[in-house]
């Protein structure tokens, strides 16, 4: 049981994971985050489940980590400030090795940390009115430890211009920029047509043919990871993330927002 | 002269290299790769020779490797394994390494290994009709000393869903994947097109050009093949693979496919 | 001032560099080499500038290396022409890592060297017209030094064909490729459209931001570049360089081209 995700697993083997903070817009708290790493080595250890929908309470996915959780960073010391970053850069991680298929449903939205997750799903499936950002630097944070993932599946040249300007695009382009597999008006017929192949193939050889993959290509080097770790709380130090947070909570403009 | 390959080559230095082996659907079997590592090092080797067309005799390319082979490896001691998986390894590093353009011609169908030979051509150009697929983890396989070269055109994030899900998808889906680069229906004439530049181009250029790039992005580590060579030995060694192989010969369903 | 760049910077700290050497097709000569590297120098240390625009004078973006410039290199001794690749390398090096958003507006054409500028920008948007190829090897040359930087975004396999074949391709072809991130013929909007969100975000984290993606994905290890330097090198101490351009200068084919 966990505080902030509901989990489901049907007789076949297929666990539907949902972030349920659908009034905060299924924001990442640091219990979510708490909450999604267990649930990753929950899931990545029962042998039953065969494969992983993750997805969002209401008509939303993730709207990025909540602003509450960042303000308590940039005001905490650089130990907590370590820590609390090692934790969302090792639960993305979990779920991005999870030994099994893991499909996103993504309705609605995803910004920042929400794009994260869609990138550390295998596939993600959005509806057409779907939108997505990584809208940090608006903000004064910058996207960190969600980076390798995110540059994994858009490369690096798209990730320099969604990740400096703040862009809000839409589902189509999201396909374009390869986070997202395919669109779908019919979610729930979308995401059973994906699910079905899996469950005809080999447990054992499912999960030896993604860690292959993560191997040769898409696991993040852990000096990768660290650096990333390392970006967040340097960024989290700055002036200008407690100006942008201040601003937002204040309904101000930042000062860069002219 | 090579059992389970033609080889011609035209005035103009274009050698076309055909997999031989219809009645197989031109599957990979021992002799095959063998026949494809002596003939990439006889067209690496010969200064007339200015690009190279590989295709499958019918109207296929290649559905994979040969399942006798494949069985045969499954029941060899581990020295065997070794070698043979080193021998695919080998040849596949030899192809993607040849220091003059390769123009896949991509008729009907490429499955498993047939993928991979597709990939590590500089070009392939298919028909709008051709089914693709990595359908290994159906049978209890992986995709494995192919994958640094289908990661390298599809991505990992599209390679972890394809290698997984063992989908079959068609022509305009493996296009957008990367792993086509272009569709036609009059494939003489699209080879022909595609061939014609590069021989108004400096030979010497050229194979500097190609590695270059090969250099600087698309050749795998040595350690990487090795960490494929290994994946394919473990994935022998294990009992889904004697399971899906058995079961496909006894036309039985795999148990883990209900 | 700069002898072949025109430079502006407007009242929100936007800078135009224009290529202006109009009558040679904004070709790169040594001097424009020099001044690129040294305007990318004051624009990533002037603090006021907060998004940067590179464009050609006329309706041409760039044409590539200027071949007189080329010619120069064949003709000099081992140390000159370490030092001249070394200092194309540094200027290419430079641009890609200049701390804001680089926006290329590609009218026309680009060739090479060209391409290679387009590559390092963040984002480059083409006029629907606009043709481009890397022609190196018909020349008996390689694209080397701007080889780590279009492998970032085409991938290696299409480098390859790129490479190799010296095609020359259109403006929706180099948005498929991503090369391009997107057509207009009212280029003056569509910039003015794409600078807009980035003024709206945080320099400093704006800055961190590229810098990650740079380090996560983008920017070529120093070995690379050292590689691509020695591969220029290489080519330019060929007779087939030598008598490529010199095919060129005498208005001739070139011994390759039957």
């Amino acid at each position: 049981m966990f505080e902030t995700l509901l989990l489901e697993i049907d007789p076949r083997g297929v666990a539907t994971v949902t972030l349920n903070r659908p009034d905060k817009r299924n924001a990442m708290s640091g219990e979510m985050i708490a909450d999604l790493a267990a649930c990753a080595a929950q899931l990545a250890a029962d042998g039953d489940v065969r494969a992983v929908v993750l997805r969002g309470a209401g008509a939303m996915f993730c709207a990025g980590g909540d602003l509450n959780w960042m303000r308590a960073q940039i005001d905490a010391d650089g130990e907590t400030r370590a820590h609390e970053a090692g934790k969302l850069a090792a639960m993305l991680g979990a779920w991005n090795a999870m030994p099994k298929p893991v499909i996103g449903r993504i309705e609605g939205a995803a910004f920042g940390g929400g794009v994260g997750l869609a990138c550390v799903c295998d596939v993600a499936i959005a509806t057409t009115d779907a939108k997505f950002g990584l809208t940090e630097t608006k903000l004064g944070l910058i996207p960190a430890t969600i980076g390798p993932y995110v540059i994994a599946r858009m490369g690096e040249g798209n990730a320099r211009r969604v990740f400096m300007s703040s862009r809000v695009f839409d589902a189509a382009e999201a396909q374009a920029l390869g986070i997202i597999a395919s669109l779908s008006d019919d979610l729930d017929a979308a995401i059973e047509a994906e699910i079905t192949p899996y469950l005809s193939c080999a447990p054992g050889a499912v999960a030896e043919a993604k860690a292959l993959a993560l191997h040769l290509g898409g696991a993040p080097a852990q000096a990768e990871v660290a650096h990333s770790i390392q970006a967040l709380v340097t960024r989290w130090e700055s002036d200008e993330s407690a100006q942008g947070i201040a601003a937002f909570f204040n309904k101000q403009k930042a000062p860069w927002n002219k």
